[in-house]
């Protein structure tokens, strides 16, 4: 089923792994709704990734880019422009990665250099992308730009590591640079906060299974998928969403707002 | 220009008291996305509205209800399903009156007959709605229920008097409520915490002219309007936001993330 | 130990019970700190409490008053004044109670003359208490006005039933009122948020037990007792925090902003 | 007057530049309230100012140490055990600066170097210094660690720029570090949320004075000065406040919950 939500959208979407991938969710679903855009990731994740087969399903273009560095944003997003026949409609932010988290340092026991370079892909590389799309002046009036983000943004989770802190000024970025894209160009920009997702790269965080589990225990309507996440995605794409900017959206299923539920207390 | 978003969906609307109303605007847009509805009012609200007129445009049938009485809730909800021919999938409610405010007295002034009726009609006829719904299995699974406040609930805003508190009630009760209806019957209840808009209920709040201009040169996308608001309820009420539920979501072009805009601050 | 850190202030005590109340242990530190007050309760709870003891070891007048009886709170207000030398620089609202939970009505099945009495008692109350100071003009500049809540005003814990949407109401009093008393009067209004308190009232809900040791698990520093409650009452009334106003304060531990804990995540 | 609120109580202070900083007022009060501290700050803002005289004053050591160094961290903090004859009590963490603010870059048009400059200064030494705190078991039970920051982390303020984003990340440092600190150490962590204030940094940022105006108007109380957070500050540090931690407890006579006040509205 599809409702041509997004019928002569273009957008750019980075950030689609595997099927698994909420980006990858994202992109099958913004070409049912009649979306075309440009697939990107970084190099390396791209070697892993069958990201080839999203592409000619949606029959999109792939072009690598590395999130933090701004001449592969620049050729990126000029690129797209071209390929794609004109300004963009929709940017979709799906990169994470904590160095830190991968080699097993605690979150009181940083490796600063590392602490940087997981700030830099995961928080810092959505700036360079706003930045890039406001320079290159590459955004359509009313167009939107999310990123995806988790509560432990706002509350601990002990495993989550600097991810928690990385998150936190990723959604700050997106409420300051909203102010100005909002402003200047009338372009949103906002985060959808995720119910925990068995994505590759979310499944590698310890405890991930429990941590799931007690999640979906938390959430009065359980937790939402990769694909309840690409809907939400896209109806924030769409010109029914206008207004909506400088939010943090909580797509969890009730899980930021529930304090303790019924199965949760009973193990006490 | 029309997606089909609520195609064979069953709803009701309270609220449309003439073309100004959110609620107006919401069932127009709803019957264009293809659902049925009943629309209901307060026999006085209806009185002096044009709800006719509506219920011609969009083959609905009026059931005049006092959201406040137990036995018309009742009535409205089983005879709603009765017409529209099965349980309902949408529930707007959109229904606020401060006694206070319409009889001038300050906030450090109340009488408290005033405010319990105030209380009455803007927040407890919610829970009087759910409850009503839920105790006659009313609702659809995945069913959606909303209900417009305002951000007084978390700041003051001088003349918004008691309706402040009513609205902290109101958001309170979508919590509260929406883990139940969420575990039990996997409907979701949010509200939408909309930009001053000038309906013929809001327009008689004191000052509410130069409010209106403040909240537009505060806000970096400018007001949220009503027709705004109810393309964002549609997508509220659509299959696409199935996981979204017990929120407070901000409406109004990003006044609420705003700490202070360009515009404003020139004043000072 | 003492700092005389309320020495020459006066005050008012609303909802010392038994020597397990927060008002109680914030009377007794009160007292050491330097204050003077009159203590207060409903007729029918004094009937149950040992407030004479109480007021004894503090040196305290009682002064029965039912919190929703204007008469009987400007006959509080007018005789503490008297009876204290002065107008007033504190005042402590402590008070709550649900008909529904006493009479076991669930969430989803509420008596509303029972919501509508709880409502008066757990939340309306505080409006009838600052309005009746501030048109008895009865507070001193800077001084500072206190009522308890609980973090079921943010996110919803199912057991706390129609007090969650109370609580929410007074948080909502303590904004709306505190920008009017802090306007004319210079004086703080604020709400603390506490940890769940095996007070004689609390121990009353519904699988208290586990929830209280749920918390303490979920709670960084462990829960905060009453004894730690009335510490950081006398912190807010003395003036030493004379800037903050209009804010809910959370004393919890860091129940509030703890996701989950590694003792919670474990049994998943 | 005093109280000796930290009596026999042992701290590190950070940040006093000259006698309009936060920090500067709080070194004076501590040492009032019965506080030993050693002083620090970076050597290159040492030299302009005049820190000596506060040393004198307070009988304090100044100890310069560049808070993103983390062997000048663990020299401070190791020294600071010796030369106080014990564990800390207490730490004040007020630092901060933009290079993007001072170069005048706008930030939709960052230079990334700067901003990972203001970032490593502004938001991550915050995590060094916990950090090199927690692996030399330098703080007592029950300690008291505070950060300064700005509402801006919540909201957009156009001129605030990329501190914005570097206090959400401090602010999320000290939720994430108090986690383990409170479970560890019984070491709670919190940020203060601080009116504009006229420091000789705060000064530095465009159109401050006109700020500074907007949010006296828009402040019940008024905004908060460096005094007011002093004392704030030291009941933080006292044994008064033991059960707040992983807080953000905004100090600015109640701007952060008001919509908007009397005086601004009646500018439009």
């Amino acid at each position: 089923m599809s409702y041509n939500l997004l019928k002569g959208k273009r957008g750019i979407i980075f950030g689609a792994l595997d099927e698994n991938s909420i980006a990858w969710k994202t992109a099958q679903l913004a070409h049912e709704e009649g979306a075309t855009f440009v697939l990107t990731n970084a190099p390396v994740a791209m070697r892993m990734g069958q990201i080839n087969k999203l592409a000619e399903q949606t029959g999109s273009q792939i072009i690598p880019a590395d999130a933090t560095n701004l001449e592969d944003l620049e050729k990126l997003i000029t690129e797209s422009v071209e390929i794609l026949g004109g300004k963009l409609d929709f940017v979709l932010h799906s990169i994470g990665m904590s160095v830190n988290v991968r080699k097993g340092n605690h979150y009181t026991d940083q490796n600063y250099n590392y602490t940087e370079k997981g700030w830099d892909v995961s928080a810092l590389s959505f700036h360079k992308v706003l930045q890039t799309l406001h320079k290159n002046d590459a955004m359509n009036e009313w167009g939107s730009i999310v990123a995806l983000t988790y509560m432990a943004a706002q509350r601990t989770f002990p495993d989550y590591n600097d991810m928690a802190d990385n998150k936190a000024y990723l959604e700050s970025i997106a409420r300051s640079f909203g102010y100005f894209f909002g402003k200047e160009k009338k372009v949103r920009v906002n985060t959808i906060s995720q119910s925990p997702t068995p994505t590759t790269a979310g499944s590698g965080v310890k405890g991930f299974e429990g941590f799931l589990s007690y999640a979906e225990k938390m959430s009065p309507l359980g937790n939402a998928t990769a694909q309840d996440c690409a809907e939400y995605t896209v109806t924030l794409f769409s010109d029914y969403t206008k207004k909506v900017t400088m939010q943090n959206l909580f797509h969890d299923g009730g899980f930021s707002n529930t304090g303790v539920s019924q199965e949760v207390i009973e193990k006490f």
